[in-house]
């Protein structure tokens, strides 16, 4: 049986969830939303493509929730807190079972942030995802890429390089942890939203943390400096790889979705309780210098070099 | 050259105008958008892709136009006021020739209409593009698809089946006047803005006036008459194509980004009074009756058929 573009639309109307600020969602020529007296909006719009942000063997559930996961992550890095979201999807051809999987992984993702899914189209095309998120912050209190000083530490969530490790073939096999956390990254929302007023400055770690950090840097006007050997690791990584390509993973390696911060020396309880509070390991692992640029090195001060410091997706890779 | 992604979106980003309002524009993580008080947020989201929506053959600076053009008629159908844009952008390789033409068309309409582009992202890919566009509207006074009542007037802007014209070729040559309205339609936000208060219900005609009216006729638990000898037409149209052609492309024809609009019949006065205002042909072409679905008859009331009545981008072609 054909499904046409309205039968999808309705089978996305179907199971979406709403919220009070919602006045009209899915099924007029756009929504309408109320967004709560006061508060600053935050958007946000990332793609992910077939083969280029997803290998073609991942599954429609972990494509769904990845490409909202992106967009939250950017939230997050602003410290907003997620409202409402469009969906754009072209699809080589309708498919309702391709659709359903694709929305438990959106939806339960949404579900778990309070985020609603407002409108949006389906389209013919090359499989492609397209999501606009929207958040809310009170003025004055977002996470900027341009307020780091110099004298600030830098600081990391969780661990780093898991997911180009996943990437990865050993023995011509992946390792399914790692590739857990390509295809189902964490947007660490409530790690954002408890930085407001702690961090100075904040970026989300998608194309690779010294790549990420040093848009901080260029934005603040300042340079930072990175010691390779306490970047974060998981087991799982430390398991599979031999030192230097792991940490070359670590430093360089795009997709982790963690963020990437920078607060004074004096917050580093307050830094310390929020990891306990939020059960989110956060990392120490440089520090705000005068100058421009990022400079990796080793604990002893010795410069660190990998042949790949970030992700561009037009890049020769 | 290779030309990076940082570098295709820093040639966007010197090229953006911006508002009072938009407090981050394109550089961070997400914009920072301080919505002004007591106005409700109107969201749309339309994705072009290459062959689907536009012609291989199509210059880029009219895929830019387009690519903004269809969000901002869908802002124009609601009776918003544009404010903010995302757009995403999927090249298969960087081409700065090709973003500064794209570039060219997308940036003069959204300065004609006071929009401000403030985030997005570009990746490699099939050419795509998806927009998201925000306007803003006074809380109730939105038109929604919903509202048309028994006995309203069914009204179109404009004139119908250009697009669908413009398609087609005659002795193999496109119309060129034709072509222009496929490529570069003008969306009719100003038309949108003065019906606030007067149509009942509204929704722009881009899958084909019988589909999208039977939008509204749908959401308003009505039906809808339309006579199809009296959809407004060009003169080139009339040119091109024999009566039935015509009347086919005018009736079902997509891409034409006109606003059809229902309103009370006390309202003819002051429809007629905008048209003169606005020096837009505003056309009367049908009623709403009870009952559910759109009845296409002609001028003596025999129903009119075309094998063909609307467009939706996954049925068979």
């Amino acid at each position: 049986m054909a499904t046409g573009e309205f039968d999808l639309i309705a089978r996305i109307r179907a199971r979406v969830g709403t919220r009070d600020d919602v006045v009209l969602g899915i099924g007029d020529d756009a929504a309408l939303l109320a967004p709560p007296p006061g508060l600053q909006l935050v958007v946000t719009a990332d793609t992910l493509n077939a083969g280029v942000h997803f290998p073609h063997d991942t599954a429609p559930a972990d494509i769904g929730w990845k490409s909202l996961a992106v967009n939250l992550s950017d939230l997050a890095a602003m410290g907003a807190a997620p409202a409402w979201c469009t969906l754009s999807l072209s699809l080589p051809q309708p498919d309702a079972a391709w659709i359903d999987g694709f929305l438990d992984g959106f939806l339960d993702l949404a579900g778990e942030h309070g985020i609603a899914l407002v409108g949006g189209d389906t389209t013919r095309g090359p499989l492609s995802i397209s999501v606009t998120a929207m958040g809310l912050v009170e003025p004055g209190r977002a996470l900027r890429r341009d307020g780091a000083r110099v004298g600030d530490d830098v600081w990391v969530t969780g661990t780093l390089g898991d997911a180009a490790g996943g990437l990865a073939r050993l023995s011509g096999e992946q390792v399914p942890a790692l590739r857990a956390r390509l295809d189902h990254p964490s947007p660490r929302v409530d790690a954002g939203r408890a930085l407001r007023g702690i961090a100075t400055a904040c970026v989300d770690v998608s194309d690779g943390l010294l790549a990420d950090l040093g848009h901080i840097a260029s934005r603040s006007g300042v340079a930072a400096q990175v010691e390779v050997d306490a970047l974060p690791m998981s087991e799982a990584l430390r398991a599979a790889f031999d030192e230097a390509t792991r940490a070359a993973m670590q430093a360089s390696g795009g997709d982790d979705y963690e963020l990437c911060f920078t607060a004074p020396m004096d917050a580093r309880e307050r830094v310390e309780a929020l990891s306990s509070q939020l059960g989110l390991r956060i990392t120490r692992i440089g520090r705000i210098l005068a100058g421009e640029g990022v400079q990796a090195v080793h604990a002893d001060g010795r410069p660190w070099s990998s042949a790949r410091r970030g992700y561009d997706h037009f890049a020769a890779q």
